[in-house]
């Protein structure tokens, strides 16, 4: 705990490398790309999968599970989908392993799979393969269904949440009967996401749609938000795509119309990850640690005793629990932090860096004076209060941060938001990091040398253009709107 | 619909294969003994994970999440571990496909891993890998962590949720200073499992030991819960492993303890999986369908209108909304089935099928006389009540039927338990279902003789013994007490 995070400003990548480890999200394993979620990591995943699973549920999804595995067969059948996912996947070729006299443990030879089975990167083929089952007559439809797994898609540069072998995340996955009832879903889907990353994580997001250069393998349109990372960095944050009839049509999925006529059925899947952490963590975490926003936080409020002997400590752990029954009564989730092998600048640091969003410290001047410290995580601000009414004062105080830190990232993203109108500009902009707003001509080919000579790739077309024509920066061509080019994770 | 089930009496394994699939709890897939779990199915688990999870947190467990796969030498580090886990399994060889001219998509040669990977058919190895790093000290312990997984083992005969080679669970794993504190949390959290399937699945068990031919490879001792199925069948429903400090020296996760020694850390494991689902499916059902238990129906009480017209449905529809309401206030799931699709006779059968414990039907006449008729699906009893206070009566009757199928249970296992004392006594006896409560001599060898001539196992060795000596019922050697013989799943 002594030393000190590495600075943003020096090294911004080792700053986020060091943070999730020290403050116990999680910790590189000893399967290569894969990752150890820790306890406190992953108490931040469950808040997380509990406000997106009633979303969905609200909106009407139930949740169902796939099979891991998926016959290699099933990748090869929409001819888009396996260029994008039958690459780097893992392979399971035998089911069975042997006692050999001399090598130990090794691989049954005579245990071949006669098909290979991929571990599922997504699961759409899996998916489309059952719904034909399910799905005869629009009766059966909408199919309104989201699973919640784990997909493995073989990286070969992992960092912790942001890329990761193996990653935990939800798939929607939904059957229509119309083209319009399926794009509507799909635009459903964005805006729940929007909301949720905007108002439980705090990250203010851009939304739009994909270029086809950037599109899900299979899909005809993918909508996405993207959120702006204090390096300047974009993060595509979920993405929620029209599938058309492509998987319909590669499944051989009809269904009996009202008009009685057999037709392919439309298509939506949409997801968010654990990359959501790294996030969570990049938009508002300090040189000082993590800053959790409240509402996701798995610890809102640490309360830190300061004390000479056992009976200040009494006295102390005394008020602390009727403050610690109030708090727990308005529904906010306290610890109380009364360990004897730690001094409170110890603690302090270690709740700081664990992101805590505010920190009550109570010492015996406190219990005569009746008043007790309020440190809040995000500003850093102490203030000291009078302990009456705490558990009010300590509410609004928390919905004060989570509102501060969207408004804080938010004032980022507009700081480093730009129009650029030439390509010597352009370079110099994205050099530094940002969104830029720039025209475009259209076309894939232009989209490639942007990405080649600066590493910039458009991270959305916006759902609502400006309407602004103009000359695309690189070929100079007419262009009807402004897209949003970034770097990114 | 119309079809009607297979009778248990006629072909108890048909219909068990049949009603999984009609209601919609799971089916097939096109992966060779991997299952989709169907949303109905899908909302039990959800149902049983949530209370499951409560409790696990309650008795002080954090989750957390370790990767999916397991290098192969890992395996081999705990000598009887590898034994169990280590032959039927599914192994990652390649992580990249590639696209050839005349085959299509192929396996790239060129991907082949260096050390080959298990998709984890349980994670203590790769978990203990993990805890070496977490555990240096007496303070870092107990360590008390809890996954909910996926898992995979290669069963060559497989059935909907009692067997599968992929198959979802959850797996605690502690870590302890003390023998007494690890053996101690082996039986708590076999508690626990007891506590869960009589109060909230309603089915009883008996709790126990394992013999060692039985026992957890990698284990010193195996408490375990047993059911028995209506087909005289024994069920295991749920293990808690004692594993000594076997794992700990096998990935070598030494403390230093408060006396400032180096020592080997004990540990703990325990599961129950998507098994329980069996479980609960071959206690309650009947020739009509499933009987689910109120505390974890995913739906508590269906509502189903009787009309004519169009003005009757308004005028039983908007009684309804007013009876839903109340039913929700109490926490009660309710759905009301106002499809204009289906006639209620057909309405009845589905519900019936899919086993929600009440059903409430309205009809003209009940407006009238302000009455409605209640129907349980555990005795199939209907009767006419006054609709007043009708959530109050409902409410009840849940904990009436909650508490019926239990007992109902509890009788049929009584009246299947035998004593038995002599060798043709006991063939007669377990060929004909139950547990049969008898003397052994201790040995694996006359245990695997006994399986051999009947395939009768030990279930367990009551942890509550009788104290009965006698004499074993294969050798005539001397016996200190009797042990639980069935045949089983």
């Amino acid at each position: 705990m002594a030393k000190k995070l590495t600075k943003r400003s020096e090294n911004y990548s080792q700053w986020y490398n060091e943070l999730v480890v020290r403050a116990d999200l999680a910790e590189n394993s000893a399967v290569r790309g894969s990752m150890v979620i820790k306890p406190y990591g992953y108490a931040l995943w469950e808040k997380m999968q509990r406000v997106l699973d009633d979303k969905f549920k609200e909106t009407g999804h139930e949740n169902a599970y796939f099979p891991l595995f998926i016959p290699k067969s099933f990748l090869s059948k929409e001819a888009d989908h396996v260029e994008g996912f039958a690459k780097e996947c893992a392979v399971v070729t035998h089911y069975r392993l042997k006692n050999d006299p001399e090598k130990g443990i090794v691989v049954d030879p005579e245990a071949k799979l006669e098909e290979e089975l991929i571990v599922r990167p997504t699961s759409e083929t899996i998916i489309w393969d059952t719904y034909r089952k399910w799905i005869q007559s629009y009766r059966d439809l909408p199919l309104l269904i989201n699973q919640w797994a784990n997909v493995v898609r073989w990286e070969m540069r992992t960092r912790l949440f942001l890329r990761t072998a193996e990653f935990l995340w939800q798939e929607g996955h939904t059957a229509h009967a119309t083209m319009q009832e399926a794009e509507k879903e799909a635009q459903t889907m964005l805006k729940v996401y929007a909301d949720f990353v905007e108002n439980f994580m705090g990250v203010p997001v851009l939304q739009g749609v994909k270029s086809p250069n950037e599109r899900f393998a299979g899909a005809v349109e993918t909508y996405c938000i993207e959120a702006l990372m204090q390096d300047g960095k974009a993060l595509q944050a979920g993405t929620s795509h029209f599938l058309g009839q492509n998987f319909a049509k590669a499944f051989d999925v009809k269904f009996l119309s009202k008009e009685n006529k057999l037709e392919y059925v439309w298509a939506t899947s949409w997801g968010v990850s654990t990359r959501l952490i790294g996030a969570l963590i990049m938009s508002h975490s300090d040189d000082n640690g993590l800053v959790l926003p409240p509402k996701l936080a798995p610890i809102q409020v640490v309360i830190v005793p300061i004390y000479r002997n056992e009976d200040q400590f009494a006295a102390i752990s005394k008020k602390v629990e009727k403050i610690v029954k109030a708090l727990k009564n308005r529904g906010i989730s306290v610890k109380y932090d009364n360990r004897d092998t730690f001094k409170p600048g110890y603690k302090f640091n270690e709740w700081e860096l664990k992101g805590v969003p505010v920190r009550l410290a109570i010492g015996p001047r406190d219990l005569e004076n009746g008043t007790i410290e309020v440190a809040r995580r995000d500003t850093l601000e102490k203030e000291m209060l009078q302990m009456e009414d705490i558990d009010e004062k300590v509410e609004n105080l928390l919905e004060q941060i989570q509102q501060n830190i969207f408004q804080k990232a938010l004032d980022f993203r507009e700081e480093f938001t730009f129009k650029v109108d030439t390509w010597p500009d352009f370079k110099e902009r994205i050099e530094k990091g940002g969104f830029v707003w720039a025209h475009w001509d259209g076309t894939p080919e232009t989209e490639q040398k942007i990405k080649d000579e600066t590493k910039a790739t458009i991270r959305l077309i916006p759902l609502e253009q400006d309407n602004e024509s103009g000359n695309c920066i690189y070929t100079g061509k007419p262009s009807k709107g402004r897209v949003v080019f970034a770097k990114s994770y």
